[in-house]
């Protein structure tokens, strides 16, 4: 089987593993860049292989409609398309239903949406989110679930709630290949019954990996932490489980004390590219005057391209619209982010987790 | 001395030297990438190395008004603010206010002109140009040139050619130190007698360099090598020669035939950054449909980061508006230009440079 998860160690709840796949390992906890469009924003991909990253993400919605899945198919799949030779997992569209596409109707069938490029109609149904993550033959492919604003009724969330657990296991019955594996998201709002209750019926159907969906969607941290907090105990223990678009450094290592082990996020990518750069002493933001003449790097010891240079010349290129700002700071953040969870799982291998997670989120709280 | 032009050999008139400076040799003919605001545009500054680019441009008038002289002198000059090792020649600013600024008025003593940024008033005189450039660092310093519109007549003309002159004079006199080089710049709009004059004026003022500027600026392709038919043969033949802002491959050529050895030009970088690529076939243009499925790189052979991926790839990122379109092309060209020149260097030591340029030049004309 190329697919396993092995579980080295835990610490309290954190978790200490190694994902393997049909395109390598990924050292969980991970975190993963987020390459929507088959490609990381800002970068090159050897740019994202130098920031520590061992897995990324694409995006089913995004890649459907454009350039469309056969082109890829076509030209090899995903990773020869974009040149990434390490495991690629792609979201399922469920979330960009919701946030993104224009008129979703959602019938047990399927969605049915406008694109947000040009206004064309498409169906999105579990067997086609499948289809199309197969002809991008991303190793990881999520289900289609069904995401809705909070926050919500329970009637509402129960719900999107249900389908979502039908649609996985039409998700499960539509797969056709062995070198896929699919995880099944967890959804259910900020309602711990039905959050326990769905991670349950999905445990049931036995998927290789689990997701919890639809959070960081405006709850607060706290109420975030709480879902985790009655959902990671009953997500089974020998699964991947991956905590979707969260998040500040802050909720990555929570996640991480409650048992989380794969994460993605815009949040450095996009920070980065308004000039907000992640640091243990919290963030700068490069656009400030304060840095005007100051010859030291965002962070030192930091290995990545833009702390080559002093923050006076990061905060010249961003006043000076150059592409380069964006660009290093992309580089920063995610560097930023891999060092993070890199701390993470050396910590949890020698037992010191809370304390790690207590020195980098004394200073600022990420 | 810390400034050498040694001339290898020459090809009927095409020369093949090195140009030695303090921070090294450049191997001439050579494209120099142009960095205007300390950052060569989209690029970080080692995939900058990675085209085979030796030396670099910056920009007086743009440095000077953003992030201001001051600041870089004191965060250890340009080389270090942009971390770049290399030589560096620094334009003085004369194309900048013709083209640029705003209001710009030209009395003997000084050019008075509005920054384009924020209208704030700014005076450049030959002894300032010099001065910012002495902050900034730069290798090699261009004298204050004063630049004007064509066609113009020839009062006009004459009137630009001497102030320059006189300019070129008060800026040799205003130099402090040792370690820049002082290139003059023959002007003379598309009137031979007067560029003929103008150019001999200079040598006498016995510069370490020489440029022929105020060209590219509207007039055709066989009008500009026109000029260099007859300004050449009158720039001393033991000083490099630059050939200001110039131009399309086949320009490139055509001036390296009539015994030019430095360029720079926005070109490879404006146009990489709008989906257009320079391949030995002539120019793609990437939006186009026809690349939608397309496997193959766009030159084959080519060592860039572009060529690692399809042309497919490289036209979806610039529909989907991806910063990585812009990026890759502009290491493509930059790649092709040093590539161009990097052959023209060894047709020159061959003997077979009137050969190189047809085979260049016959399939689309650059």
């Amino acid at each position: 089987m190329s697919f396993r998860f092995t579980l080295h160690r835990t610490d309290a709840s954190a978790r200490r593993g190694t994902f393997d796949t049909p395109h390598g390992p990924v050292e969980t906890p991970a975190f993963m860049p987020v390459g929507t469009q088959a490609a990381v924003k800002a970068l090159t991909i050897d740019q994202v292989r130098s920031t520590g990253a061992e897995m990324i993400l694409g995006n089913t919605y995004h890649l459907a409609l454009r350039p469309g899945e056969s082109i890829i198919r076509d030209l090899g799949g995903l990773h020869r398309f974009m040149g990434w030779d390490g495991p690629i997992l792609t979201d399922s569209g469920g979330f960009q239903l919701f946030s993104l596409a224009q008129n979703t109707k959602v019938t047990e069938q399927q969605a049915t949406f406008r694109s947000h490029i040009d206004g064309a109609l498409f169906e999105l149904s579990p067997e086609r989110a499948i289809a199309i993550q197969e002809a991008l033959g991303s190793d990881v492919v999520m289900v289609l679930d069904h995401v809705i604003a909070l926050p919500a009724d329970d009637n509402a969330i129960r719900d999107a709630c249900d389908r979502t657990i039908r649609w996985a296991a039409r998700c499960k019955a539509a797969a056709t290949r062995s070198n896929q594996a699919q995880f099944a998201i967890v959804q259910g709002g900020l309602n711990p019954e039905l959050r326990v209750w769905c991670a349950r019926q999905l445990a049931e159907l036995d998927f290789p990996g689990y997701a919890v969906g639809g959070l960081s969607v405006g709850e607060s941290p706290e109420e975030m932490y709480a879902v985790l907090d009655v959902v990671c105990p009953v997500m089974p223990a020998d699964k991947p489980r991956y905590l979707m678009g969260v998040g500040t450094p802050r909720d990555l290592l929570n996640a991480v004390s409650r048992g989380i082990d794969l994460f993605d996020c815009v949040m450095p990518t996009r920070n980065g590219r308004n000039a907000l750069a992640f640091t243990d002493e919290g963030p700068l933001r490069l656009r400030n005057q304060v840095h005007q003449r100051d010859e030291r790097p965002l962070e030192v010891g930091c290995p990545c391209l833009a702390c080559r240079h002093s923050r006076a010349y990061l905060r010249h290129l961003f006043l000076a619209d150059e592409m380069l700002g964006p660009i290093l700071l992309t580089h920063h953040n995610l560097t930023y982010y891999q060092r993070l969870l890199a701390g993470a799982r050396e910590a949890i291998e020698q037992g010191r987790f809370a304390a790690y997670m207590d020195q980098k989120l004394k200073p600022a709280g990420g």
